[in-house]
């Protein structure tokens, strides 16, 4: 059976939970159109996490990769466009790392490009009812760190595809924040599995608008 | 048995559904911590919507009574603290009514305060993972209106509390809007749930800090 | 002459100025439309404010006055609607105290609405290229504290009006801030200039929408 | 005497003014360190745009070049790090031309970083009290469009330095739009002088964290 790897991050700066490793363990083990999912987690640790997603794509032999992280504050499950070959970290990571303007890999591109159909993605996710977006950043702490790490993979093995997908706060994260933004657990595993559907469907991705006015 | 009369809005501003009328027909007919729930539907209209509230009111005969309404843009279940003697409509009402700083009853007080417990039902929502906070300002739309009107009818039935309710959109209501928060329909209704138990259970609200800086 | 009263906080939560301190003293000294305006402190502290500011409006016996307070986080300049009889503070205050949930003046009112023609303020500030908006709320701390006894005040005083504006951070306060909005002090000053000047000219306030729609 | 070339964009999506424009214009004639400031126009149309970019760079031959744009909806000056090859409008540009998902330069790579020092621009206009962000995207429409045109264009100019920084609104723009931030021009105008003056300075960026956390 042809296997989708999807990837879930470890909680981090000081949060009990990650809603992308809930999500992760959740996916992990279903089919979804004739392919097998399996889920495998990540630390949120510069370097590590990407040695680790190496393992895990050695051992899973995926036809699709996608990787799934935390970005608090964001309003809607946000499909990555670009990943940038740089770590700049706001704040240290698990094991108190925290690159500023480091190269991730430097023989390689200054980005690369998702190989996930993204429009088809946001599209298929809006008409469920459940907010979607594409993003033109992953930022530039780990899971951007993940997502080069993942392309710069990727770029070795021309049959297979993936790519990024970031996802709000769950409502129990920002139960007692104020003007925080966030989206049920239910709806971010479902809108992941429309995104997994969506890839096996979409060889190549649609053509429409979901780009910025600026 | 007791009674807890909750009412929900129509849709309004040209949306299909109007998450607090959904919620309301949700709770309506449940029974918690030993008191009946009758949900009523109220359109958006000034005027009528209040008529017809007091006509809720003297049929049912409620022991308890919470008005819901939907404020898109917010970001967490906001119990309303307190409710002002004005309508002033941003825009036209389902009848294409726009009053604007008119008194609504001009021998009523400038305010009422809310009568439910707004610290203590913020405070249990929060605790089970579903975001809210105390509002200081229901608007001047028809959502005060009717708050204002109920609690005007209140303030002849000094045995009867209640008070108003505002909720976020829900996810289908944004999914392709950007940067709009949504909250699911379920926490909705657990957190209506959870409000209308607390006001069962605290008949004096609790002292905890709810307020605001500026 | 007859007089203006602009009274400007001080600097608190750790700010090292409040631009409504700075606005109030480059007012303070000028004449608008033949009024003098005479600009004073206050302290951010429930009930010594709110003493002082009787002795100011004892000693200056002004014909109009509005009050001036920092509401961090809003984008434009925020002319108060309602005043309402409550303290609740989310932070202490310069001196400490942190009143929750306590009546302002036990005998009064539960609400007061501004004595300022706040359309026309609005509608003026605007048309200058100034920001600015009809707000519902002006919190529950120390800056609704003077408004309420401000208007607890001019109740006894027919002929005297009087309110109270919100105003936004200015840059400095938000340089190394992230998505934190700002108004150039200038752009405060001149706003206040033109609230003042719209008061003196509109002894009733203009009839257009500034309300909400929720 | 050395030169840097100021580009500002024309007014589009139907506003009157473009602070990026008013800005550059301030700017023109400027001496700012021993550089003289020499500021044109850009019309916001896809293609063009880039060519009288080119003709601009031909024509002036500067040291050192910053293209500006207006990026509403933005708190802070944000000084953009990475430009990425794709055009993908969610509106139409000035000449009705609405390119999505279209390559701009098909033999370009996928992305070019900024060569100006980002960090130090940042640091330094925040220390003016002006605030100011490094951004991790300048979108996807003509702002993206001409910054990446210009790295394409130094990319054979190993001497000259240049980049793109986005601006907030001016007041005037937003000054009847509810919660949107702007920044007076005065503040944008002496940001950009700062941003000059730093490039010449810093012919090496310094390290200073700037990035994202997600």
């Amino acid at each position: 059976m042809p296997k989708v790897l999807v990837t879930g991050f470890e909680p981090f700066d000081g949060e009990a939970v990650n809603p992308a490793f809930e999500a992760m363990q959740a996916l992990n083990g279903k089919t979804i159109k004739g392919y097998e999912v399996i889920g495998k987690g990540l630390p949120v640790v510069f370097g590590e996490s990407r040695e680790l997603l190496k393992k895990w794509l050695d051992e899973v032999e995926p036809d699709i990769v996608i990787s799934v992280g935390l970005a608090g504050g964001r309003y809607a499950i946000s499909v990555e466009r670009v990943a940038i070959n740089i770590d700049d970290a706001r704040i240290p990571d698990n094991k108190g790392r925290q690159p500023v303007d480091e190269v991730i890999n430097p023989s390689g591109p200054a980005a690369y490009w998702s190989k996930l159909p993204i429009k088809a993605i946001v599209k298929e996710i809006r008409e469920a009812g459940i907010p979607a977006e594409v993003s033109q950043t992953a930022g530039t702490y780990v899971c951007n760190h993940i997502f080069y790490g993942l392309m710069d993979y990727l770029a070795q093995k021309p049959g297979v595809r993936g790519g990024f997908i970031h996802i709000p706060f769950i409502p129990a994260q920002v139960a007692d924040k104020l003007q925080q933004p966030s989206l049920h657990l239910d709806d971010i595993i479902r809108g992941l599995e429309i995104a997994i559907a969506a890839t096996i469907t979409y060889e190549k991705d649609i053509v429409e608008a979901g780009g910025t006015v600026s």
